[in-house]
Parts: C-alpha cells; structure tokens; sequence
C-alpha cells in the first residue's frame, strides 16, 4: 500500500473531456485495461515526453500526430509498453490509432497512442482493436477514477487529483491522473499522467504551463534512478468552461493550481514507489544554483545505502553525508554544511552536531514521512526533490516482474 | 561467500616489507582489528585517494604525512572509520601515528593512518595504543593472510592477489591485499588495498604504475554507487630485491603485474559485493571516447532494475537497453546498437534480436559469471566495468548494519 495513501480523491469531472474504460485482456483476461479519451474539438493539447533515447512506438508516433493535427483521443493501453519492439510496433501503434479513428470518426493523425507495461513483447493488436468499440461507447465524463485504475502497472494504488478554482466569477476544474511505481527518476519515467482542464488556453501557453509544472514535480522525483522508454505527460483545455486563461492573476492561479496536480500526482507515485515504506522529501538550500541544489538532492535521494537505512529508520547520517560529498560540487565547504532530520540537525561542522541525540534522529526516521533537509551554505537556491525508501520489497517486485 | 570464491591465493611475502596483527576489540573485543605494516628504510610509496569531499580524518593526515616524510609504517584499523568526527577526528589519528611512532622508533610523519568501519563514531584511541606494541613485535614478512582478514568490514572473505616476475634474471614480488563490500563505486570507495613489491622504484615512477593501475581496476567497479570517505590505495616498493625498474620492457612487465594484482583485488570487492549472488562484466565497445563507454557502462552496471534482474537471472534486455538509452550519450543511435549476453545476440536494431529465443538468454543469465556486452556501433573505444546483482541480502545487510 502506497505510503500515506487515503483513497483517490472526489475527482470533478471536466465538461469537454470525455472518458471511456474497456478489457482489452493485453496481459490480464478481464482487466480494464484499455482507456479512450476524448477532447471536445477546438481542445488544445501540451505533451512533455521522455527524455530517455531508448523512445517506445508510441512516443515516437504521439509526437508525430502532435506536429501533424489537433489531438481529439488518447489511447492507453496498460500491460504493454510497445517499447523495444522495432518497425512493428510503430505498425502496430499506427494501426491502433487508425482503428481508434474509424470507430471515433476522426483522423488517425488526431489519436495520440501511450503504453505502459512489459517492454519488447509485441503490442496485441487484435485485442485492443476488439475492445475499442466497448472503450468509445462507454465515454463519459465521470470515468477518472476508472482511468486511473485502467493505466495502472505495478502500482497499488490508482493516483488522481483534483482542483476547482473561480477565474473572472466563472467555476475552472482541473482534474488529472497517473500511473508509476518504479524506473522512476528525473526527465520523466515510466510514467503516464494526463491531465485536463476546461479552460480555454492557446497551444502555446498550455505547453508553456506543462512544462513548468513538469519541472516541479514529474521532474523532481526518482524511485530507482531509472527512467523509461513511455514517459509522457498530458495537458488538455478543452475551453468548455468559457474561460480564457491569457496573462495576469488569472493565469497566475491557473498555473499554479496545474503545478500542484501535478505536484500531488508525482509524489502519489513515489508514495506507491515500488516496495516503498517511507516517503521522503530531500530538501537542498543554501545553493549557488538549481544546478548543484539537485546534485546535491539527488545524490542522496538515490543512494541505496540511504535508502535501505530509510528502510530501517537508521538516522545514519554518515551516509546522507557521504552523499553529498560526493556529488561533485566544486569546492564545496563540508564544514559549513548542515543536515537536519525533521527539525532535528543532525550534522554540523563536518560532522555528527554536537548537541545530536540519536533518540531524536531515531523519532524522525519512525516516521513514515521524512524530510532531509541540507543546507549547502553558500548561496540562496533552494530544491526539493521526493523519493522513497529502498525495501526488500523493491527487489521481489522488480526480480519476480516478468519472469 | 563471495561470487567465484576459491579461497585466498598464495601470498608470497614481500622481502623488506613487514606485517603484524593485533587484537584491539575496536568494535568487536578479540577481533584481530589492528595491522600495522613496516615499508624498509629507502622504500617509495604511492598513494591514491577517495575524491569524495567528504573526507575521514586519517585520509587528510596522510595526505599530509605523504608530503613530509617518507613513509616508515602503514597503521590500519578496522571497526572504525574515523571519518565524520570533525577536529576530534584529526587528533585522535595524530595520537594514533605519535603512539605508533613512539613503539617503533620513527617520526609520527613516517606512520601513514588508515581507518575504516562506522562512520562518525569517535575513534577508541586508547584501545589502539594499547595494542601497538602487540602489534609492533609481531611484525613478520609472512602475515598477509592475517592482514587480509584483520582489515575486513561487512567483506565475507578475505582478498589477496600476489605475483611473481623475473626481470634482469631476479625474481620480483608483488602481493596485495583489499577490503570492501559496498558503498563502493567509481573514484574508489569503501575500500582499502595495500600493495606493496621488492622492485625499487622511483617515487614518481611508483606513483603513476598506481594511478594507471587503479584506473583501470579500483576505479572500474559498482556495486551500489555509493563511494566513501575513507578510500585508500597504497603501493610500496622496498626495493629489496636489488631490481631497479627503469623504462623499457622490465617498466612494461612491472606495470602490468601491478595493474593485474589490482584488478585481481578490485575484481574481488565486487564478487564480495553486499549480498552478491552474480558477478557481472560490462563490456562497451564501438564508443567515440572513454567517456561515453563509461557513460554507458555504469548506467548498466548501476542500474537497479538491470542488477535486480540480474539477481532473478532474467534476461531482461528491454532493462538493458533503457539504461543504455538514458546514458546521456548524445546523438546515440539506438538501431546499431547491438547487446550480447555472453553470446548470445539480444538486442539489434532498437529490439529484440530476431534470432533471440528466451532460453539462450536465461541460461546465460543462470550463471555465476555474466557479461554484458554493448556495442554502441559508432567508435573504437572500449571500457569495461564490474559489478554484481542487487539481492535481499544487500537490503538486509544495509539495513541491519550499524542499528
């Protein structure tokens, strides 16, 4: 069960976006596994991809529709990430949205494809196509939480969000989901995460607010410091609430409020971390640049021997320290670095603080929620990245996978 | 046990270089924890060091010892890495060297210190001056077994490698010892390896034969990524032997030994690796520079999904083939990208190898030994790593170590 996890939330539905979930069967018989959406026409669409050069078919093919029309569907299949498949798979995409189109009554160009699952066995087409009717005819607003369900893999837990905010009088819904348990770093990873709106936003605009929330959230979170071959990340406006988001506070509260689902969306992920127990948040400052606060963050949020401790509620602060300095910050001052569990400093002076008592380091570790906090002491850069713990649970998970 | 284990070879002694072992119950009472090493008079002596800026206590004083003095004594304990300890740490290491000095007659310059174990606990300096002069009267050329055993930490066995050569028509020695388990990757690690010859070698020549040999051998190694404060790398040439090693064929003989005992000792860390049940070769071919067949090999090598598969003997080349995808390599063509396991062919053209069958991969993947090999297809150069697979036990064993 993912850390901290209280049931997805009431999720509102968003006027314009439509959702429809069906059994394809791809590797479960019977699982609901197969998930249509739809975009009202004049929708805009923002998409971030995977950085990773290892690209699956349909990455490569959503981007290409991207450059070629307005996008109406997503089509999501889980169990398969048609990645690693060759020519076929890009056949066996285009052949997905071109079935998609002609029950939809729309271009094959206007279908984007996503996939998650088992990289390098071949997509089963024939499956999918047979389910799609049943995915269009059940279109509807109301079906997140059974989209969320539908996209997950080795997750436990579906992961949505949901925010309603009041632009110029008029009631704006944000709504999104996401799928992701582990090859999760940095640069995306095997992560889906879609998410709609019916704010009216230009292409431009939208792809500018994605971006930025990308890069606060999907982007600053790492299970294993692997990163996959699917990655992608929707934002739809489907411009059905009449509400033009152009500049000034109202672009202002709707960027922010698209930041946070987005935020609350990647830290549901590494709450449900493969094998996770303990959700932490490593927290830099005191950085000359964004550059070397998530060096810093990172060389700790992926160190295994940080993480097992985690996994044993160790306050083994030698390790978060041999962390840091490996990093690779030039001249850094290890003697003016301070660490805190919690509100508890645990290193100062190139060493254990003083004044530390192991009991209360202990008490900080105990809980299932903990916060690194390292102070680099030589400028004001502030980031945070979240990670989990590494658990015997992370290795049965990712050894018996597949096999 | 250790991956391949077959017992610790025959360690020929090393005329002019002497060992003793002594019991000061650092961390364990009775433990024989101690070793003291005496280089004879006109001896050279190289040293390389961790790069983590988070350095212990005895590797900034021997640093220090190294640019005064002549090395007469290397004082090893383990138990204790005396890192992290901040300004106590410095004094206690200086009392250490001063009381050593004391027993045996020299300068506390000439005593170069070495400690390893917990971090940030303070040095028990009294329980290491106390058995000094144990120490001191065992010193014999035939203790390196004793040696061996004395410097572990969470290591399970001992490892040592020994060579002998003739040049000019006299026989050469060269025998080594190391320790290290985890917290071990590139730029040395929780590791410590004492090598020492009767060739006399000039302090320069000395010094670039250690810092060849330990790049391709200590500074080719992963096993979780993680790297220390306290890593450590002597070679000590008595020059009792009478052999001068000058330029020319007797240079090139003696360099390679060296580089071969280092690669013995570093391959032998890695099949001692935490919880290591595979000992696993990354072979990068066909690269533009060294430093993109690295790039490569250590996404590999440090991947805990590919060593977590590898723990499972999956033969999971889509886990491959995404880490090499996220290398970082620009412009990486993954279509010529070809990966064997052993010989078997499992990824050509950006998938699956058409003639691949799961058995042959799986029977590669079911043995002690593997070797991954990855031709990125677009240069000459070559590197090859090692590291080991990623099972509960390297859980259990980070988990439970320290608490």
């Amino acid at each position: 069960m993912a850390v901290g996890f209280k049931g997805i939330p009431s999720m509102a539905p968003v006027p314009g976006f439509r959702i429809g979930v069906a059994s394809a069967g791809v590797k479960t018989p019977g699982r609901r596994d197969l998930v249509v959406m739809e975009l009202a026409p004049q929708s805009t669409c923002a998409a971030v991809f995977t950085r990773n050069a290892f690209c699956a078919a349909p990455v490569v093919l959503s981007r290409e529709h991207l450059g070629k029309a307005r996008p109406r569907y997503l089509l999501v299949n889980t169990g398969n990430a048609n990645a690693g498949t060759g020519e076929r798979g890009m056949t066996d995409a285009q052949a997905c949205c071109a079935a998609l189109a002609r029950v939809a009554g729309c271009t094959a160009a206007e279908v984007l494809p996503f996939s998650t699952g088992v990289i390098g066995e071949p997509l089963p087409v024939a499956k999918i196509m047979a389910a799609l009717p049943d995915a269009v005819a059940a279109l509807a607003g109301e079906a997140w939480e059974a989209a969320a369900q539908g996209i997950m893999t080795t997750d436990t837990v579906p992961k949505g969000a949901s925010r309603q905010l009041v632009i110029e009088g008029k009631t704006v819904t944000i709504t999104g989901i996401a799928k992701g348990a582990g090859m999760i770093r940095p640069d995306m990873a095997t992560m889906l995460a879609f998410v709609a709106t019916d704010a009216a936003v230009s292409r431009e605009r939208l792809q500018a607010c994605l971006e930025s929330a990308v890069n606060r959230s999907f982007n600053r979170i790492t299970v294993d410091g692997d990163t996959s071959t699917n990655d992608s990340c929707i934002l739809a406006a489907t411009g059905a609430s009449g509400v033009q988001i152009g500049e000034g506070p109202a672009w202002s509260a709707f960027a922010e409020a698209v930041a946070e689902i987005c935020e609350e969306l990647a830290q549901a992920i590494v709450r449900d971390g493969e094998g996770a127990t303990k959700f932490i948040t490593v927290d830099v400052s005191g950085g000359r640049d964004s550059g070397e606060c998530l060096d810093a963050a990172y060389a700790v949020a992926q160190s295994p021997l940080v993480k097992t401790a985690a996994f044993a509620s160790d306050p083994n602060w030698g390790r978060i320290l041999a962390a840091v300095g490996r990093a690779g910050i030039a001249d850094l001052d290890l003697n003016a670095v301070t660490i805190h569990l919690g509100d508890v400093c645990i290193v100062r002076n190139g060493g254990r603080a003083e004044d530390y008592e192991e009991a209360r380091g202990a008490a900080v570790m105990k809980q299932e929620e903990i916060t690194i906090r390292i102070d680099l002491a030589r400028g004001s850069v502030r980031e945070r990245v979240w990670t989990c713990d590494f658990s015997y649970d992370y290795v049965r998970i990712n050894a018996e996978y597949r096999t």
